[in-house]
């Protein structure tokens, strides 16, 4: 079922509704724009009757006052419109994907793609690069041997139906004018906006012919949004586009206080991938996956509950189900499936350094976005769209808070292209980790469930 | 005595200082910004080196967050010396200066200058056109046939020394970053914040030599911030602006819940004020003035108290010697002296047309806005700056709010370019006065007296 679209399309907008300042001034105001105002607005935009100078002081207005539900479903379906839409018509299955709102260390992405698909879920991925301390499932994928992650959307579709998975990036052809909207928002400071961030979204994933999707809101300081009030209210607003739009939406809040196991960068994260897939790698990436995975198939309707979801997903990554598939669709997509039985192939950094403490004690806390920042300055990240990025670097943590160190031990190994960046990556990764005596602090890994129904905590 | 500028100029600023989204972030995220981050980003956007969508959206944000007193002495720096300053060096005499902030039927300059010069004050006079339902004095001087409001600034110094007044037009040498920044605000809602107005204004009165301000706030329906909260923000900005920069700023809220005087539009405003010259008028127009020049007298040190002050003004509107300063300036600027003698020698309209009344009752109270859009309408201001105007056309009010009326009895009388702007008008000014049985609302004509030491009632 999807919604009645009963505003939609709105009326056609009348001469004073195109007024662009006026448009801008309800919104400065508080005032709710009706269907044809904000409409006529972004058409503008796409047309370039409206200004980026309009769109700039209209997106800082939508920082402060928000967007009323009407509003945000407006504003998705424009996006929706300005572009292509995969459709899945009647074929049997559901689709289903994940979002991460990003964090360092998360490759969870490249596991619970295709323990879902080796569950029965379809999932057509379509991800992003990174931007800033966080990293991006497309530049993680791409360090494998000549996978293809541009595929045609018809190309795509069918993937996703022969073999429950593709692994797309961001096309043009999907949604084009959140593309414009968040280069504005990039240089204009309206980026951390919960209603810009969920429409940015929800637009993307329901253009790419979703029936649900589970969310994985990262909640502390290596998070995008820090504080676990607006991680909620994330999801909350996720969610009631999903509503409105006929699409299940659940969220998990998980930890991003510290990194997400113990690879951070790009090869370094396919490895651990990789090992999570045989049935290995960290037990917290493993955890989050699981718990993702087990909401995925329940949206998937393989499932009824969480413990038999659990007890499904934990089989797919034991018995090797889980890493066939990510071998069949690495392969499909024009990869090197050897790499995934010899990772070694994986490209790797010709520098590598530990970097050791200078300091006995109990690791307490970590500044984590500073964690992120360390891996971008090693090259494993970029500062701006459209950097070039060296896929080979990164570090491994060996501690997470509340292990012991001595001074002496390591830190962490970092993989760098030279030594003055490994030298600078590990004095960053010393001020980032906060050693003393007493407690550590850490979120619990997985700590809320939030559905239309409200929030639960997880455990 | 200037202020002694310790942070001026400002520390250079550094590469950090100069992304532009990060000074946008700051300010949206509420932190002071330091004058080099500010410097910055202002001098960045005169290179172009900061994008107008940059800028726009620090307008807005700068809208909900406001500007610190060291912020807003920045800006109006920057500002200032985006231009040239008339420069009055050890010249005798103190150059005292009006401000208003405009409103419908506003012709107290017109007035109020000759008069204050009359009273040996200097008053370097620079003036704005009209945009939207308020007039400007630039238009309405125009109408005087042969009038130049565009001196040099050299020329335009001169003459404030030898005839005490000269009035001119904004020019682009002085503040020219001051226009530009107007420009974006103008067109992106973000033209009603206190802080933006204040340090516009400011910036070009200090920059055209002034050794203090006079300023008229105007309060009510037709101001440009209507409430009296606003109003008193925006005469406390400014005396705060104008302390740190040596100038002393004394405010008066006089009242705009309907216009001021009687005649609304260029031509018919200039008769009307060349009546008050004449020491008759409308009498609320004289006491608005004999208010203002009291305040000059006093800042310019010829009174030192409002009585004596207000006894002076009267005396030079009564004997003819404001006049007699007028018609010295205009003949001085190549304008028609003989104008002064004889109005009729001014543009005139050639349809006159009585708006009457459709019900009797009392005149509880009127839409001032809506009859400045009526006067707009007629041709008399404009909706878009740089449209042309028709100086003949407007209306004469025949009723205030109070006024007792009859059915079929004058409410106005439209002076129009053709018959069907007129009955347009009429219908106009219909809807904008709201006639009843009860009391009327009316604000006192001057409400409250505001300086460095407080606000204080002025009656």
């Amino acid at each position: 079922m999807r919604r009645s679209r009963t505003t939609w399309p709105p009326r056609s907008p009348t001469a004073t509704d195109l007024i662009p300042s006026r448009v801008v001034r309800r919104k400065r105001d508080g005032i709710e724009l009706d269907a044809a105002e904000l409409t006529g607005l972004l058409h503008g935009f796409q047309s370039g009757d409206v200004a980026d100078y309009h769109m700039a002081a209209f997106l800082m207005a939508v920082h402060f006052r928000g967007l009323s539900p009407a509003e945000l479903n407006v504003l998705v379906d424009v996006i929706i419109d300005s572009g292509a839409r995969v459709e899945f018509g009647d074929a049997p299955g559901r689709r289903i994907d994940k979002h991460s709102t990003g964090g360092v260390g998360d490759k969870v992405s490249l596991v619970l793609a295709p323990l879902a698909a080796a569950l029965g879920v379809q999932v057509p991925m379509m991800s992003g690069r990174g931007l800033g301390h966080s990293g991006g499932t497309v530049d993680k994928l791409e360090s494998i041997p000549g996978l293809r992650l541009e595929l045609s959307l018809e190309a795509f579709r069918r993937q996703v139906l022969d073999l429950g998975l593709a692994l797309i990036s961001q096309t043009r052809e999907i949604a084009p004018l959140d593309g414009r909207l968040y280069a504005l928002r990039d240089v204009t400071a309206t980026v951390e906006s919960v209603p810009l961030i969920a429409s940015s979204i929800m637009s993307k994933k329901i253009a790419e012919g979703i029936d649900g999707l589970v969310l994985d809101v990262k909640v502390g300081n290596g998070a995008f949004l820090p504080a676990e009030e607006q991680a909620l209210e994330l999801a909350r607003t996720m969610i009631a586009i999903g509503e409105a739009h006929g699409r299940e939406v659940v969220a998990l809040l998980t930890a991003m206080d510290r990194p997400l196991g113990r690879a951070v960068g790009n090869a370094l994260e396919v490895v651990e991938a990789i090992e999570v897939l045989r049935g290995g790698g960290p037990a917290d990436l493993r955890e989050v996956t699981l718990a993702l995975a087990a909401e995925m198939v329940q949206l998937g309707g393989v499932a009824g509950d969480r413990d038999g979801a659990l007890a499904l997903a934990r089989a797919a990554l034991d018995d090797g189900r889980a890493l066939d598939v990510f071998r069949r669709v690495v392969e499909a997509q024009g990869g090197d499936p050897a790499v995934i039985d010899d990772p070694r192939r994986l490209p790797s950094a010709p520098v590598r350094l530990p970097a050791t403490s200078e300091r006995s004690g109990r690791v307490l806390a970590m500044d984590t976005r500073a964690l992120g920042e360390a891996a971008v300055g090693l090259g494993a990240g970029r500062g701006a769209m459209g950097e070039a990025i060296d896929r080979r670097v990164g570090f491994v943590m060996a501690v997470a808070p509340g292990s012991v160190v001595e001074a002496g031990q390591p830190l962490a190994e970092v993989h760098a292209a030279d030594p003055g960046s490994a030298e600078r990556a590990v004095e960053a990764l010393r001020s980032a980790i906060r050693i003393g005596t007493g407690d550590a602090e850490a979120r619990p890994l997985v700590s809320h469930r939030v559905t239309r129904d409200g929030v639960e905590p997880w455990a």
